[in-house]
């Protein structure tokens, strides 16, 4: 059965007209596609004839999952097996038509499969290509096994993500979500951007660029000043839980009904109206509270002044207080609180999308919003070849043929 | 005294030839114009007279942090007084020189000041806008105040950077770093290049386009199978510690010296390995961990007995073990593990930058690489005002007129 539309809708977005090939898998380089493809990008994917993993990843229902739905929209889904030389030929044949490939496996196994710089230079000239690898292209790591939560790990991240150890003997928690790998793939995006405009503009270059995105430097360049901060003056930044280390008080409290409410007063406005909020207008002009430095000083103090009055109140009604006091705070959102949110589906950003083996299925919208060519959902995730006979038919291959490829294992 | 070099390097870097001007603060629009100069972008950044706050944020020597060492490199920096008409004027005179123009300002201050897309597009037809804000320029939260870690638990985030209840009474712990502002950031870069992609190139549509980024949607949009699968199953994600919910063995693990080290074995080779550095060959035949599900439903005592093996060596001899092995290993890198890190090192990801008011500062390098034309650090963060002469000349002031408006301080 195909996933596929029988009428999809027209590209639409800033890059419409723009022709991407995938060979990736898991979470890298199909998110960094996914953005391409959500901005209006024509994205084919190529998959081996067993699927990506990510149709299995999470929970699922006949091996099709609500995350692949998201993740594979508005891609054409062609399926190959590249250790056939056949195959192997088709891609070639495809990327003449190609503006920019798109890739996250190890370093060197491109070129196993015979897709070598030089054989795809061969075949487009000036194609753009985006290598999304655990530690680069080259180094000394080169050719190890790279995993999401390694590069965030060796990035610097894991190390902050935790409480400090004198109030906990738990591990640095997980961020929950692939982080390493979707910061890596949008990193991947914005630097094919990049070189797209210089060699497409007026003026540009033509030239064909290979861009070496690591998760691990992607991870490092979001560290803000952590490492010149080390170098500069030796020290080494340590993990502060929940609290900001230069900003208080900011923290997440506990609320009568078991939850966390995040408040964020720390400006000497913002704890003034907090103060009278919590019934204690005298505290803004306390010496232990007045002024951040005073309020960084006895954190311990304020937080627990703080956490007197949220105890005292359910979440939402804390939530509601603040907000009319304008105090920036809010519940831990959950998929349910973001599915009912009115400022997401006021703006299109938690949408239904129509999955022909799923039903409706809640997606987030395309971000970043382009008023004037927002993009569009065209359609979710497709099954395994839904596009392979309409993409290679493209290419200019006889119905033969590809019963032929079909026949013979080469194709799905 | 100014910081900006004397003769700095020329441009280089695929946005060589572009020209954005950065009316920003703090993290969410500087770190996009980093990301943005960091490959070649001219970015004239505005000032208020007082300077960005990041000048101050944390540690710092004079009023200047390593932190906007980093974060405003390679920018030229002028400071001007928005209240004041005649700043106004000079910024729409610049603007005529500008491809783009990047701000993070709360929706409709710009207007405020006079400079609305009206006046903006009167200036120049065909520049690019892009905003960032907290919750984007519509809906019912425009108006609010925002903050990183609000947008972070709006977007689902803060929720799953947790341990399970059951393991903790701690709240959930920040990531430890902007993410939320860095990754809103991000998308900024990514769709301004979208946007003048299309924009710029042969065919393409010469319009201007403005971009909406709100942090909490750049968060949505990284939260992977998390909504879909709310929307398809009624499943809400709950947070996993240290884990991945969907594969074992993957955790931190404590080692005899105190440290946390991370350890990812699993799949079926992987676990196979595992289990004879541990000394227990049979483990990965036996029924309680023989495959993924096996080892998923038993993953305490999986853990317990890694943990077990990892309690009794110190952590760098443990990474070595399993690195010999081929299993992926690392230690919670800090930020003195990174500056010594060979991989960094050898790939330029940790580099001197050399600093007139700090002297040698150490920087992540600039991501993504991109080999043939890879950008460089021209000059570390300028000191306030440190371009304005520069800038207003280029535009045709004269001396004099610039010594006016400093007089009057209407600039610095």
């Amino acid at each position: 059965m195909s996933a596929a539309p029988s009428s999809p809708m027209p590209a639409a977005g800033p890059l419409a007209g723009l022709r991407v090939l995938e060979i990736g898998h898991f979470v890298a380089a199909p998110f960094c596609t996914r953005l391409l493809a959500d901005l209006g990008a024509d994205v084919v994917k190529v998959e081996p004839l067993g699927g990506d993993p990510v149709r299995q990843w999470g929970e699922q229902r006949d091996g099709h999952s609500p995350w692949w739905s998201m993740h594979a929209r508005n891609k054409r889904c062609i399926a190959l097996d590249l250790k056939n030389p056949r195959a192997v030929a088709l891609v070639l044949d495809l990327v003449k038509d190609m503006d920019a490939l798109v890739e996250n496996f190890r370093p060197g196994q491109l070129d196993r499969f015979g897709l070598s710089e030089a054989a795809l230079h061969a075949a487009r000239p000036d194609l753009a290509i985006a290598r999304i690898s655990g530690f680069g292209q080259d180094g000394p790591y080169r050719d190890r096994a790279s995993f999401g939560v390694i590069g965030e790990a060796m990035g610097g991240l894991r190390h902050l993500t935790n409480h400090p150890p004198e109030e906990t003997d738990l591990p640095p928690s997980r961020v929950g979500i692939s982080i390493g790998d979707s910061i890596a793939g949008l990193y991947g995006a914005f630097g094919l951007l990049a070189t797209l405009w210089q060699r497409d503009r007026a003026g540009g270059t033509k030239q064909a660029y290979t861009l070496d995105v690591a998760l691990t430097e992607a991870m490092l360049s979001m560290m803000e000043g952590t490492l010149p901060e080390y170098g500069v003056f030796g020290t080494i930044r340590q993990p502060q839980g929940s609290r900001i280390q230069t900003a208080a008080p900011t923290n997440a409290y506990p609320t009568r009904d078991g939850q966390w409410l995040l408040v964020a007063a720390n400006s000497d406005p913002l704890f003034r109206r907090l103060a009278r909020v919590l019934g204690r207008p005298e505290l803004a002009d306390d010496p232990r509270f007045a002024g951040n430095p005073a309020r960084l000083a006895n954190v311990g103090e304020l937080d627990a002044l703080i956490a007197a009055w949220t105890r005292a109140h359910d979440a939402a009604e804390a939530d509601a207080i603040l907000q009319a006091a304008d105090i920036p705070s809010t519940l831990c959102f959950t998929a349910a609180d973001i599915a009912a949110d009115p400022q997401y589906r006021a703006r299109g950003m938690v949408r239904e999308v129509e999955d022909p083996l799923l039903g409706p299925v809640l997606q987030a919208g395309i971000v970043p919003h382009v008023p004037e060519d927002p993009g569009a959902v065209r359609w979710a995730g497709p099954s395994i070849g839904a596009h392979t006979d309409e993409v290679l038919a493209q290419a200019g291959l006889s119905p033969e043929t590809i019963a032929e490829l079909r026949a013979e294992g080469t194709i799905r």
